[in-house]
């Protein structure tokens, strides 16, 4: 099945962040369903999985994106992450038990900080819609991933941008995932045509390969399992 | 008058975003005079007044503070600002012009993303207390210079970070010129030892003198004369 694409310019323009990961493709496929015209944002955060990146790209150009910025931010200034830091990412069972609590890999305000770069573009573009791929139901350990986090980035970003103050426009942030599991999610995806196959999910590659023992790969996996879809990832 | 130091660790850390300009200067003291241990931020965000950022290091220096952090940031890859674009700052009377609407200075989302590195760093750190030098008086153009975008940044951090979500700690915001006139921040900064010879305010720098034509110098001359306290500002 071909991906959906991306086809006219008289479409609303929409900002996407776009990861490289499983979720964010999908969310792309369901903004370009939804008739936005999508400009793409991914991130070089000094992950150790920047594998990410070309992923991303290479899901970008699967969709027929137009506009894909990648912008660098240095979160490793901070650490506090087994995602920037040199903390080891939890393997198999500890990895499972990621919803007790904060899991380590949760990376400080980073989804506020994606956020306001995509709402800083989107307010040069004109573009009052931002999708996001966050999803409260596999990732209930990230604070940056539940609905209430979601409502008052709105909220704000409503009061702090010109364009809306200046009643041009009210931003939307979208985040469609929010209450689908990760087969919910897969289903979904494979519905619009989405490649699962360029997607990366992995917090701690092999080379090309995903690990399979991450929380990411974890989750990823039995996703496919439940959705009862094929999935195309090689793991170690 | 000596500059308030910060002296002892004991005292609960707070981050203190520092441009390097007048107010902000004036709130580093605030927060140390308020027993704060001032973690500062300062960001290098493709700006033409990059001369900021050294006056930032000097009055840093001049206040004891132990930590600053300057992050680099490309806010150019977005433009639509005077101060990060190739518009050109307004002098004189369209300068002054600025409060009949948004001030072509105004930078898409730039107190947004400063804030969210500020809690990102925050939450490693523990800090709680985050101060920031926006000002709703003199700057009513800019829609994230308003006590309700503080309070709305604010609402989100305290939903979108760990520590707030594991009841370790409330963040709040502080941003105690907001309702202070240019005048009433100089006295206040002149009472608490600030030298604002090591401050720099201005849009449009000729070498190392400010301009004295761009609406921030038009604000600080008149704050000095209105508050009767000398300007140590070289104007070209």
């Amino acid at each position: 099945m071909k991906p959906r694409m991306s086809k006219t310019n008289d479409k609303k323009p929409a900002l996407v962040l776009l990861s490289g990961g499983l979720d964010s493709a999908t969310v792309l496929a369901m903004a370009i369903d939804q008739g936005f015209e999508p400009y793409c944002m991914s991130f070089r955060y000094g992950q150790g999985h920047a594998i990410e990146l070309e992923a991303s790209q290479r899901v970008a150009k699967a969709h027929g994106v137009k506009h894909h910025k990648v912008v660098d931010i240095d979160l490793r200034a901070f650490g506090g992450s087994a995602l920037t830091d040199d903390i080891e990412v939890p393997k198999g069972r500890d990895a499972h038990e990621m919803t007790d609590g904060i899991p380590v890999t949760y990376v400080p305000a980073r989804n506020t900080i994606f956020l306001s770069y995509a709402l800083a573009w989107s307010e040069v573009l004109g573009a009052f819609d931002i999708f996001i791929g966050v999803n409260a139901v596999d990732y209930s350990g990230y604070p940056d991933c539940r609905p209430e986090f979601i409502q008052a980035f709105e909220t704000m970003a409503n009061l702090a941008t010109a364009v809306a103050v200046e009643g041009k426009g009210h931003f939307t942030v979208h985040a469609p995932l929010l209450n689908l599991t990760k087969a919910e999610i897969i289903v979904e995806g494979n519905r619009l045509g989405v490649d699962y196959g360029l997607t990366h999910s992995c917090y701690d590659p092999v080379g090309e390969l995903a690990c399979g023992e991450c929380d990411s790969c974890i989750l990823r996996r039995q996703g496919f399992a439940d959705a009862g879809v094929n999935d195309p990832t090689q793991y170690a």
